[in-house]
């Protein structure tokens, strides 16, 4: 069977379960290991602090295409992803290590572009880039480690398994303006100067909630993740990791504004399956919502429930409560993005 | 100016540097930072231990090729070089994150062959493999991140920039097997069987001297690095690091017997600038040097001395002090190999 058969999270899974079934909890490592495989960043106990590392890899052709990304752009993102994995546990991320995978013929002007990108966006958050690797490719790839930690005493991390029946569901700020960035570059859409830049800003250049994540934590939220592979998709591991099952009003979904104004009725697809948004979503009861919503400087939306649904799918309804369908649900690694 | 006209190490200066100068010692990340680019693995300060990161890419066609690797040989491989820089520091390795690039009609079969050779090694350390991430790759690449830690109560690291004028300079082991078992493999030649199962494992299967590096800290060292490059190319980058020049005597370095059999003549090159032996190399006084000769399981050869040399050069010489010349020096990372 092909891994394209099974797809990224078939394969996910049986490499989940090999990894778990060398569990040795005999061994200091297995011990100390609070989070592993399945959530936005592994999470082990060292001292009394917890400690985050996450790694996530950006492939030409696959991930992004210097057509229309330059590579300070580049840079930029592939931090940024890494760094919202980091706020989608909570944590405050510290060190950066890099992998680059370089065709011979690169020039040595735009590898440095990538790293100015990266250091742009390392240096607002404190992080320290402080190592990694440089090998020849046949196709340029990023790989980024980050390392981060989250804060003991204030008490916990946002996991997906920590879901429960009754959860009010919640984003942070609005969706869909990736996803509708993406399409606009590569099917080369004109819009107004203003909704161009929107656009196009929010594919290339993410910015991780990190602030939010950690006020989340403190707050007493327990359960989110990062919106990476779309509002739908990741609200389904939410709910499988956390055995439960969601209702999202479609209508309370908050909607980019250039997103409504440039695609119209295809917003709402957009917004719910298109995935790079790097907003948070989360679970929480009332109490806390309403304690976060007074707190927190960005916009915060509540878009439906927790439910204690055993099948642990997303269900969508409109403002008449009837169901809505939808084409597709996620992002897939081994479909080749067009 | 293309990536392959400055080279690998051209590059990591450049990118180095940019690092470098992006440094903030208001901000914790760095304060904490105690070893950054430009030696085996990240060491920064967490509570009171030491923390350790590594990562390192292997791309097929360029590391490593399935003609001659059984795709469990590759995961063990894989994990073994990054295990190898944790050891290079002295510490214990933890945790690995494993980055997958896989193209889309690789067989789930294959990628779980992987995972078992990398969980095989795993295991004998006590690691655990705990996440990462897995893409959709035109190419094949492996990209882990080892995470480990440093005994701080028994004192320090092994650097790369620590080499004093007058130390010796040892290396575990025998090299040249690894280097002489990718020509036997790439050129299809064919020796005993004793030979050539030797010979195959040392390129395959290297194992990474963690339980060695821990002596060696323990015991007094303080500058050691692990031979990923070749012998030359890595005292070369212990010498820039620690500002002194290196003396070697070729007659004294320890040639693996296979490699003396099957390759005479040009065992020698293979022995000095071969790479991927995973034996360690490490400088020290004579005193430490001797008590570890004794402590120590593996063989430990003393093969030359530091000395003041401001050209921050190796130099070779025979049996009889006249000098050695040698085709090439290291590996490098843009040069595709044969």
């Amino acid at each position: 069977m092909k891994v394209s058969e099974i797809g990224e999270f078939g394969l996910i899974e049986r490499l989940s379960r090999m990894a778990d079934k060398s569990k040795d909890k005999t061994q200091e490592a297995w011990k100390q290991l609070i989070v592993g495989i399945g959530d936005d960043a592994t999470a082990y106990l060292n001292d009394s602090s917890i400690q985050l590392a996450t790694v996530d890899s950006l492939v030409q052709g696959i991930h992004f295409s210097l057509a229309y990304t330059s590579w300070k752009e580049l840079g930029w993102k592939s931090l940024a992803v890494n760094l919202s994995d980091i706020a989608a546990m909570g944590g405050l991320p510290r060190y950066a290590l890099v992998s680059l995978g370089l065709p011979g013929n690169t020039e040595v002007e735009n590898v440095i572009a990538l790293y100015r990108g990266m250091i742009e966006l390392a240096k607002q958050f404190g992080v320290a880039v402080v190592g990694g690797d440089t090998v020849g490719s046949p196709v340029l790839f990023i790989s980024i480690t980050v390392l981060g930690s989250a804060n003991n005493e204030k008490g916990g991390l946002l996991k997906r398994s920590a879901a429960k029946p009754g959860d009010e569901i919640a984003v942070t700020g609005h969706l869909g303006a990736s996803a509708a960035g993406l399409e606009m570059l590569t099917k080369h859409l004109h819009f107004s100067v203003r909704d161009t830049a929107q656009l196009k800003n929010a594919h290339l250049k993410p910015y991780p909630r990190i602030t939010e994540g950690r006020l989340l934590v403190e707050s007493g939220v327990r359960c989110g993740m990062d919106i990476s592979d779309g509002l739908i998709g990741d609200l389904t591991h939410i709910c499988q990791e956390s055995h439960v099952g969601a209702l999202i009003d479609t209508n309370l979904v908050p909607i980019s504004l250039p997103v409504k104004t440039c695609f119209g009725k295809r917003a709402l697809e957009m917004v719910l399956t298109g995935g790079e948004d790097y907003e948070l979503l989360f679970t929480t009861d009332k109490r806390v919502m309403s304690k976060i919503k007074k707190a927190i400087q960005c916009p915060v939306t509540v878009i439906g429930e927790i439910t204690a649904d055993k099948s642990n799918e997303v269900k969508l309804i409109d403002s008449h409560g009837k169901q809505v369908k939808i084409k597709k649900t996620g992002w897939d690694h081994f479909r080749i993005r067009t």
